[in-house]
């Protein structure tokens, strides 16, 4: 972790440009004429002498005063002994535009390898190769050979784009937003400098108040989580995952990088405080709001919406609600209060329908800013000459009282204006009904992304198991460790023959389970091994036969659990975020509708019941159509304990498929258990 | 229908205020300001004394050379004697604004009745009351009283906006998209000129390539549905619905009106061949790329995607994965010709990613277009002096062979110009590349609902059942109607009494279900009248007892099915659409990821079978983990004969539910039937 050394790049003194280039074709021209902006020393470099340039990297170095970065405009087959040449000249950063290296396979592996041991030799630090550059338009300093780079308007929020090519539009559609642009960075192959060391350093980049990070694949999904998690609890993180479906072809072409679970990246982005969008409009409308204003940490922001159009305001009400924002109604000395002020016909409910915003709607945004029950304000107003909504927003006084955000509509020639007046009184404001929704809703995911704690927790004890944790798991090994967990399994038997069975089953009593006990096989009743509700001895004799025609050699006997909703929960190792747990509706719920939450552990019982809520089927397990209601402390006790044993590396995998909510509490029916690859107990 | 009779509202020869003011802060006055701008004649009406005015409506009238059209800035009160006044005088269409009207109540009902009743008995059409009204900025007739919308620009795009509001922020964000207005209309209460009236209106609009339609509520499906499937045979419709969520009593406030299902309404929309869309953006984004380019009729549209930049193109692909596109293979010498023109790094297939665009980019883009695989082209680049797309998209020929959507991305200044001269040229341009993807999305739901039938086709023959159709449905009833329309039952019998039951339980043979037969009980299961599985004598008589219990005087035997995969199917009477059908998976699929198809009917048993590809679920219905496979086509027949039947009114409402679909075939296994109201069969 060596993040300050990012100063080199980001904040150099002086910048060497090597291949720099008359031709204006040329890459190296259009990075010299890009960074001719820089307010810092630039050093030009070409081997062929060339008027006005240096024909080394060390002469560069020697006549200039503290080159720090050098920007590489060569080939890939020359960029090792370019970036070695630097280092040795006591260059501390360098940037290496050029593909041609991993992603294009075998023919570049060797020029990227050749690079990696340059950055292992040195301690160089390295952006790229395989990417447009990087800006920070505060200080003119513009690195990037998109030319359009060079107008960008310095601004609060900062762009970690997995591709140089969204970096770019990221930052043009901030520009374009007015919110300007702190730093952009496009982080290409990421051999060296990847998303976690530039996210760990904008933690003190001071003009920087709001971070967009775009993600296309994760190559450590642990230090990923720890930096977002660090830098929300400073700043607001806007994440864009890119891969929701499979294009992986694209994609590997392109990075070179096989594909990281979306599902998972997007899990554990929100899991640490990011806000997840799912474009860049959206990426540059939350991160342009959050820049100005947040809200504190809660689990449900509770908004009032005050409109001056009935029409937009439905719209904006109904989006609210998709997005799980409550409306809460005012309290009953509110509606009096605001009643003095508006006309009759109007809705005085939340949303507040003010119709025209008349002379008093300043008092209006007060009592509703003011009221227990609202955390913060979403305004939406058509404009016209009579309304002038920032005056409105001045005279209540609400402003750094509560989270307000603007929404405004009208001719290009009247909202243009509007908007900087707005964002120059530090304003968060969008243009439309449906992105002051979005706003809102970031505000929202903001708010309870500040609840995220600063660290995952370490794994609590693990339950103290008579025959350890080496060797094979059968069902009945997994239901000892279970009730280990202190979770409910049913009374069972293991029973090596068919008269064990059957005095098993007169103990145990009638209806019963009779299933294949064998470690090797994980789908038992795919092959005919589980039998359920045997209720007689008749029953249990052909029971018996069909399991072992399913190959048993030892049968497990288990009481039938009463009826309920089955849950699938679970714990596994992700490749690229470790240990994870899973919760989700039994049978084809998760697959079909991939309605499952994700949660990266370690991580404490409260937060695993909170899974419950990501849900969209949350309703059937609490209590829906006189169903059972899940006893979502228990459920997140034994999730958080699943997640614990995977995380110290107890078990590679456990799954608890199904565990049955029922009227008396959560029951697991079955489990597999996958064990740790290492032999040895934790 | 009286479509025509709009000319008098929308194109006027000459136009009188009633109630103009010269008071600003008036209504009257605003919109006087606002219709200064009119080509045609325009008198100015009060009562009141004023130079430059009339103090009748008859002596403007009188004076004037063809007033077609009244506004009328008067209060709720005077509204109706304006109106009586004016259809006196010869006008034969009528703006009112105001509102206090139905939508405030009792207070306001009286002054809408009394609208309704002039324009009864005069003929005369009336928009409004309540909305700001409309404007056709092609012939400078702008009829409203937001002073915002003098500035709109004349384009291709139509709104048609339930609320004047909506009307505004679709009309502002058209003209800033660059694609300008046709007509803008917001209908407000709607209490004579509505939505349809305005859509069949546009059919022969000539301005007019495209029209947006904004919904809340709809009081006449039916004719909705004919509209819009009328119009999308000439120009594309889009369509926004508010209401998904609960936000009916603001909503109320709002329009007066209850809410329409947002599904049924979604559905019937797209039946009709129209693209739905999510928000204002999205709306605009699809309007201003229909207007401009429309694909052929096609179920799937197949798109050829370029991209300059990696980063956004994977963005790109990733979003028209989600919307169901497919980025075909490009034949092998597609991939031969472009291999000519791309240097080698660049990914070749489809998405087709250049790189930084070379000289031969307007063969690339022929080469793609032309092969046989592709519908529709996409094209992103961002912007830089030595990529001129225009031209490359001139030089390749291809503008107007192949329907093509070009995206950019940019410094604003740069952009603005790029896409005025792309629409300048008549290209289809967007900013983004969510946009691009939004727009080839639109494009295929368009050609999607291009196949749309013209009309809804005759309800088919009813089958003919020995009972008739009046009276009560139980169980056995239901299933004989189902087996007349050729969908398998299992075996069953109707018994009178226990010793029945058992001669029935031998004749039909083991399992069988046992259930109560009842006509007035509509939900078996839970009041313990169902006993599944019964394989014994022994268990039959317990079975019996138990469904005794339940209140059974009448028993239903039935063989058990196979099992398989359950849908729950059926049809009924909306309040808005009529007869509609619906397919959905069962249990609690429906309720809980709301994964269930709808149409209205009557419609084909093709395109009743086309509803399975609507649902989430779908996979589950085609061989899922060696699974069942749905013959859609029997399936699209019974749902069509489903359709018919409530179409025709033989009956209220029919639910099969389960119906299974098993390896033999789809088997109903409960059915329900309410009746029609009237008694006597159809």
């Amino acid at each position: 972790m060596r993040p300050a050394e990012l100063g080199a790049l980001f904040e150099p003194r002086g910048i060497a440009v090597i291949g720099a280039s008359r031709h204006a074709d040329k890459l190296g021209s259009a990075m010299a004429s890009s960074l001719a902006g820089f307010g810092g020393e630039l050093a030009l470099v070409n081997a062929r002498p060339t008027p006005g340039m240096h024909t080394s990297i060390a002469d560069a170095v020697a006549a200039g005063d503290g080159i720090d970065l050098a920007v590489l405009c060569v080939p890939a087959a020359h960029a090792a002994a370019s970036l070695r040449d630097s280092a040795a000249a006591g260059i501390r950063a360098a940037l290496v535009c050029a593909g041609g290296f991993a992603e294009v396979g075998e023919a570049g592996q060797g020029f990227a390898d050749a690079l990696d041991e340059v950055v292992a030799e040195t301690g160089i630090r390295l952006l790229g190769p395989n990417t447009s550059g990087f800006f920070v338009p505060g200080t003119g300093l513009c690195a990037s050979f998109v030319p359009g780079a060079r107008s960008l308007t310095a601004g609060q929020v900062a762009v970690v784009a997995a591709s140089g090519g969204m970096n770019h539009v990221l930052s043009f559609h901030l520009a374009e937003e007015g919110a300007g642009v702190s730093l952009g960075v496009g982080i290409g192959a990421g051999q060296d400098v990847d998303a976690v060391d530039v996210l760990r350093f904008l933690a003190d980049h001071e003009p920087t108040r709001a971070v967009i990070v775009h993600i296309e694949t994760v190559a450590d999904g642990r230090a990923l989580l720890g930096a977002v998690r660090a830098l929300t609890r400073r700043k607001p993180v806007v994440a864009l995952v890119v891969g929701e479906h499979d294009v992986s072809e694209f994609a590997q072409s392109h990075t070179g990088a096989l594909a990281t679970s979306w599902r998972t990246t997007r899990a554990a982005l929100r899991q640490a405080g990011a806000v997840l969008v799912d474009d860049e409009d959206q990426a540059v409308t939350a991160a342009s709001v959050l820049a100005r204003t947040r809200a504190d940490g809660t689990a449900h922001l509770r908004a009032g919406l005050i409109t001056a159009q009935a029409g937009p305001g439905l719209l904006i009400a109904d989006r609210l609600a998709g997005s799980g924002i409550d409306l809460p109604r005012l309290a009953d000395d509110t509606v009096a209060r605001i009643a003095q002020y508006l006309p009759p016909m109007t809705f005085q409910s939340n949303p507040v329908d003010t119709g025209r915003p008349g002379p008093q709607f300043p008092e209006v945004l007060a009592a509703v800013a003011a009221d227990p029950a609202i955390d913060a304000l979403g305004v939406y107003a058509i404009t016209e000459p009579v309304i002038d909504l920032l005056r409105a927003v001045g005279d209540s006084g609400i402003d750094g009282t509560a989270p307000i955000v603007l929404g405004i509509d009208g001719p290009a020639v009247e909202v243009a204006p509007t908007m900087q007046a707005a964002r120059a009184a530090g304003l968060a404001v969008v243009r439309g009904p449906s992105r002051l929704a979005q706003a809102l809703a970031a505000l929202a995911e903001d708010a309870r992304g500040r609840l995220a704690t600063d660290a995952a927790p370490e794994p609590s004890r693990l339950p103290t198991l008579a025959g350890g944790w080496a060797g094979a798991w059968d069902e009945a090994r997994a239901k000892d460790l279970v009730d280990a967990l202190g979770v409910r399994t049913m009374g069972r038997a293991v029973c090596a023959d068919r008269e064990e069975a059957r005095r098993a089953a007169v103990a145990l009593g009638w209806p019963l389970a009779v299933k294949i006990l064998d470690a090797t096989v994980l789908h038992k009743t795919e092959i005919g091994g589980v039998v359920l509700g045997v209720a007689s001895e008749d029953a249990l004799e052909s029971a018996l036969d069909r399991v072992e025609a399913a190959g048993a050699r030892v049968f497990l006997l288990e009481k039938m659990s009463s009826s309920g909703v089955d849950l699938v929960v679970g714990a596994r190792l992700d490749p690229v975020f470790g240990a994870t747990v899973a919760v989700g509706l039994g049978g084809t719920a998760v697959e079909i509708w991939e309605d499952v939450a994700l949660r990266i552990a370690p991580l404490s019982p409260d937060e695993a019941a909170g899974m419950v809520s990501d849900l969209a089927a949350r309703e059937l397990l609490r209590g829906h159509r006189g169903g059972p209601t899940v006893d979502e402390r228990a459920l997140g006790a034994l999730v958080s304990a699943l997640g614990d044993l995977v995380a110290a590396g107890a078990v590679a995998e456990i799954e608890i498929n199904p565990l049955r909510v029922t009227e008396s509490g959560i029951v697991a029916l079955d489990a597999v258990v996958i064990p740790a690859v290492e032999t040895e107990s934790p």
